[in-house]
């Protein structure tokens, strides 16, 4: 999870490493499935290195979509679809933060999924302050928390 | 799409025989997800064939999860799921028919998804009168449909 | 419950004759919140006679929303919205039938809620097959329906 | 917008005093429903000023919803309602934060809807970070700028 118009660069780089390792463990990417920031990055390295990815998208067709998506799931509830990227989920990582993604990250807590964040410090403090969470300060350091929490890949 | 706990006999065995095919034809097949009824059984067909499986769950966790669905999405908004289902779908095929069936059908002819409905011709009726449906009446017919509509496989 | 752009012009009679007499009684009328068809009516018909008139929008925003609606709830979910307006009504009469209505039915007495049909009769005998309903040729015959259910208003 | 198990004293008693002076105004109340917390504390303080109250519910029946809470509308998708709550409010107050509060405040921000935070500080800094809010650090305040908002009561 995470912005898609508003990613840094950052975020960019960090999302398509996440792909790229997440594909490489044999794991299955969900994203929200569309064709900017965290979530088309993210699709594109595990399309590359031959991962499985899903999309949860807003709407109900194909406009605007990731052509890295493998398997499109259209829920035509555009933000309420957030609760269902984040119950789908075995481990939710936030690479970088938005409104979105902060919605995505309260509702994975509020459901006790294990969150990675790789983000900012200041939303580190917040969530923090509210559920245990995992914080992360690189792409190896998620990889490795995913791994300890799923078993070695 | 197809009744759970209220499914006949043949529409089991036409589900597993759709599994089947749809998996042969190297195609998706998205299901409601539960361990029951048309939903097991195609789910199970189409495993047994090397397809690849899909379940929209109304819950938000394993229980109830047929165990031949690979891809699980959880929404956790039970019967309103059904409209994820078929906007998810390129086709839908109604496999029997009950009241969950019945409203992923209106649904998805709402959203101009072709739908082929093997079920009895009361449903035929009803639908057809409503907007342009196909009707099969034997799994080979829904097949050579699909194949119309898709191109062939 | 009942069709927007395809109603019928008997569909509008009742449908504003249903509003008036909800609102007469003191009931409230929950409709899907459109500016056509069955919804506007019945919101109209309850409106002019001091009625309270919740709508259930599709979308996010005022657009196409029936100016009788009290009480406008946005959910942006579109058709799955559907599901809401049933779970949250104690009576569902279905005036008219079209796609969308149809799925209101179905959802309704797949929740077991009690539903009128004010309908053509194949609709009447298609969902009978499935589950106990009501049956009403004419306005006065459902509001007496409603009576029995939730008792004298 | 509030927290549920987890409210202090103080939201308790901020959202019964909010709940009251949104009465007082004429304006609508619309909370998450439940019966618990800040949900329960201001459909009780604007039920007990005549106020009317509207509560958009998790679930699919009564079970745990407030009793001050005059309309009920049933989604039965649990916390994806959350973004029907901020669709459905011309402003958003958020008395006190926890995870659901969270999210509904990141939607609605991402909605566009004017938020009025009534939380602590570090709430504050964290979401002024991503989008315009409105800071308020008691129940006048905060009634002072949805005057401000919506002109005067």
């Amino acid at each position: 999870m995470g912005p898609g118009e508003k990613a840094t660069p950052t975020d960019i780089e960090n999302a398509y490493q996440l792909g790229k390792r997440i594909a490489e463990q044999g794991w299955v990417l969900l994203t929200g499935g569309r064709n900017v920031g965290v979530m088309e990055a993210a699709s594109q390295g595990a399309k590359a290195n031959n991962g499985l990815t899903i999309g949860i998208l807003p709407g109900n067709n194909d406009k605007g979509i990731s052509e890295a998506v493998e398997i499109a799931i259209f829920t035509d509830m555009h933000n309420a679809r957030n609760n269902i990227n984040v119950l789908s989920s075995d481990v939710v990582i936030a690479c970088g933060m938005g409104l979105g993604t902060a919605s995505e990250v309260a509702l994975a807590l509020k459901s006790k999924k294990p969150v990675i964040l790789l983000t900012d410090s200041e939303s580190q403090t917040f969530f923090k302050k509210m559920a245990p969470v995992y914080l992360a300060d690189n792409v190896n350091t998620a990889i490795a928390i995913i791994e300890n929490i799923v078993g070695a890949g």
